[in-house]
């Protein structure tokens, strides 16, 4: 499709469009030297009056304004966290698969998802030696239990794994307390993942790890964590920035620490969710895919409204608005709301699994899973001539000052990023999520976080995103 | 003595400043109209050589400088919360006793105070229906409890007083839940202290009031509450700003909503407690009196390390500088570190009590207790004439940008208040605690609250005052 539109219209811009799609030098985005010819540049231009309409819709009272806050609000009010392999999870799937029908999308359905679950149950710690202090803690994701009576023992407190390596001697029969500093997500959450069975290989019996945040009210995050083969499993759980920092201040001055552990969680094999998918059908070629995405499950803590409520239904809900408005693409538009994603993209990998025969015809993949706050433009993973095609399409985002089109050599999604794997070309939005992760696996994830107007517009640019790219008479290249 | 010195050296300039003190539209400092006589404003800014050494001193890595800091995190690390009435701030105004002794400060010793404790035993509240939601919650000081098996009653949410009293007739029997918004503290904290009384007069049967606070990552605020007379006592607790907004809008949906509700606390009579108590006697006028003060107590949440260790520690501290650097004033500097300050200015209601004769020695009494951040001036309540010694007084902090000195009508402290309402005049430090609030009454008032640096600040500002206002010839005029 892409090619032929071109060669019947505009032979001599066809070979300037294929130079400047197979000559790196005149189409690296990040340098800002696209060269893309001027017929796609106005041809994405044309989308304005679109644009406009979108943007006008969502802004408006009598319109569309307010309602994916109000709908997301609704659901989270409803049903509250929704840990994959609860009921809690599956009724919040069957209420959004009524609500989608009675949008009147098209395609409506659950794809079944299997996996082995882990669910919290009791669970505590507090110091007792040399004082008793309650510590706020929460058992990470994956993690087996104490014996039931709990674990007693002495503490051992760490700032780095090689600070790890440099007290091992020290550490066999203790709790090893991580205190490290936090740098950034990506860089820090290696403790919270790898933590437990890092200790565990020099004899720890239990890990307790600084929460990994920037920002803390004695808040303890959530969150999975894995072992590694050939090490002793052991039980692991996050505690508050300030309780590390209390930990590490008292073991500095010479303090001998007891802390007092108790934890108790279940696995399940064979538990089951589903996929919750819906589309607009394309007018021409109804096989050929934009999906727009988030996760409907969170973890157990706080309401999952940041994470992803708001990604989930900023995706269903630009479908919406542009079924209301009568925008029918080309090609379609798939909206997938996944499942199970905290333990580990399962149900986009199940999805992966069962759609491979289709994945040539993905065109893109579009995930929201870092927050729906004020959007300022789009983080785009692709080839450079598709990140060229996406600079123009964020022009047009000038009226909402979401101009910024980011080209990222790394993926760009939680989900999607199984697609980005096999050279998908993968989006997300840019937005002022600096505090994202002050909420992030917490109690705090509420509708609090969640802004009407910012919804909106987060909305709109997932519809009119998926729409262009959808619609355009070419396919976005992914070399 | 204040005269006397002007008389002996400088006759005409008494005159001028006699009428300086005395013509108000002279020496109004809210007016910027400030008329202090050269000679007092000379011999204030003769000052500047201590206020450089104090300076230099908290700022010298070889001098004092994070010290404050860390008798502070060794203080909150070592005992925690300091709820009056309970053995654990018995202990930590002992250690402080033999830390002062050890700091060689003059007449060190703890005054007896008597109350009514309260404390908190165990207690829960949950949405049960129309879903089973967990709320985090903080019975308020002085709460009755409720009867042992709890109380699960159905729920009316408000957003003022105003629509309380609306909807009154619906109010027997149920729970009210306030979800007022927060404008400020000293406005918006009516809720709390009144919440219950007000409900109770319409037959509610438990209260649930909005934390007070600007912001929340899902957190109960602890705080005092009183019942009015002729009331019937009902339980009442804070819950936090997420849980009151989402039940306020599952209300406004006209969902039917039922709160199970189970307190239990404990009034003891005859408690017992301490003022904390030191000085450093004047050279000349050693019954003259400048107090300086924070409260030791604390709620039983968090570690008390912002309200009040804070201001305890840069109040004791501020004396330790001045007797290190051998800076002994005239008059006396003494520091109080209250008791019993949470549940309404227990310990200096007491030493008002107990100090009536010398009150009329008071010539200044200053206190921190909104905060230890970094210091930008002084907030200062007395007539206008001292205020316009206190602006002279702030212009020698230029060098760490803190010469702003904010003129007062209203009190300035909070157990100083006691003190301030017979004409003594008041001070405390203007800080940068904006997120004072954030942290007050929760689990998060902790060290991480606390940076070295400012306290090493607020430290000294509290030494140079308290000495130049205890050294100068004058005493501060109370009108």
């Amino acid at each position: 499709m892409t090619s032929r539109h071109f060669r019947s219209s505009c032979p001599i811009a066809v070979v300037v469009l294929l130079l400047a799609l197979f000559i790196p030098s005149l189409t690296a985005a990040s340098s800002g030297k696209c060269r893309l010819v001027r017929s796609l540049r106005d041809e994405i231009a044309s989308y304005r009056p679109v644009v406009e309409r979108v943007l006008s819709y969502v802004q408006d009272k009598n319109g569309y304004k307010g309602r994916t806050w109000a709908a997301l609000s609704e659901f989270t009010d409803t049903f509250g966290s929704r840990l994959a392999g609860t009921s809690n999870l599956e009724n919040s799937i069957d209420y959004m698969m009524n609500s989608l029908r009675a949008k009147n999308l098209d395609n409506v359905h659950g794809e079944r998802v299997m996996f082995t679950g882990w669910q919290r149950r009791k669970e505590n710690a507090a110091l007792v030696k040399p004082r008793f202090k309650n510590l706020a803690m929460l058992g990470l994701g994956g993690s087996v239990s104490t014996a039931p009576e709990g674990i007693r023992a002495e503490v051992v407190v760490v700032t780095s794994f090689d600070d790890l390596s440099n007290k091992s001697s020290q550490v066999s029969g203790k709790i090893v307390v991580y205190n490290q500093p936090y740098v950034s997500y990506s860089e820090t959450v290696v403790y919270r993942s790898m933590g437990a069975s890092e200790a565990s290989k020099y004899g720890a019996v239990a890990t307790l790890i600084r929460s990994i945040t920037p920002f803390s009210l004695n808040s303890p995050h959530a969150g999975h964590q894995s072992y590694s083969d050939g090490v002793k499993k052991i039980p692991t759980a996050c505690i508050t920035v300030e309780d590390a920092e209390l930990l590490n201040r008292m073991y500095n001055r010479g303090t001998k620490l007891e802390i007092f552990l108790k934890m108790d969680s279940k696995f399940f094999t064979n538990a089951t969710s589903r996929n919750t998918v819906a589309e607009i059908k394309g007018k021409t070629d109804p096989d050929k895919i934009v999906l727009v995405s988030g996760h409907l499950d969170s973890w157990d803590v706080g309401q999952g409204a940041m994470d992803d409520g708001g990604g989930a239904f900023i995706s269903w809900n630009s479908l919406v608005v542009l079924k209301n408005l009568g925008l029918r693409p080309k090609r379609s538009i798939r909206c997938l709301l996944w499942t199970a994603e905290e333990e580990g993209y399962i149900g986009a990998y199940a999805y992966l699994k069962g759609h491979k025969s289709e994945l040539e015809k993905f065109n893109l993949v579009i995930e929201s899973d870092e927050g729906t706050f004020q959007p300022y433009g789009i983080e785009f993973h692709g080839s450079e001539t598709s990140a060229c095609i996406m600079v123009e399409v964020a022009k047009l985002f000038d009226s909402i000052n979401a101009t910024t089109m980011q080209s990222s050599k790394d993926n760009v999604g939680s989900d999607i990023e199984v697609f980005e794997n096999i050279n998908i070309p993968g989006l997300s939005l840019l937005n002022k999520n600096e505090k994202y992760f002050w909420y992030h696996h917490t109690e705090a994830d509420t509708m609090a976080v969640e802004d009407p107007d910012s919804l909106d517009l987060n909305t709109a640019m997932f519809a009119v995103i998926s729409y262009i790219i959808a619609d355009l008479s070419v396919e976005l290249p992914k070399s």
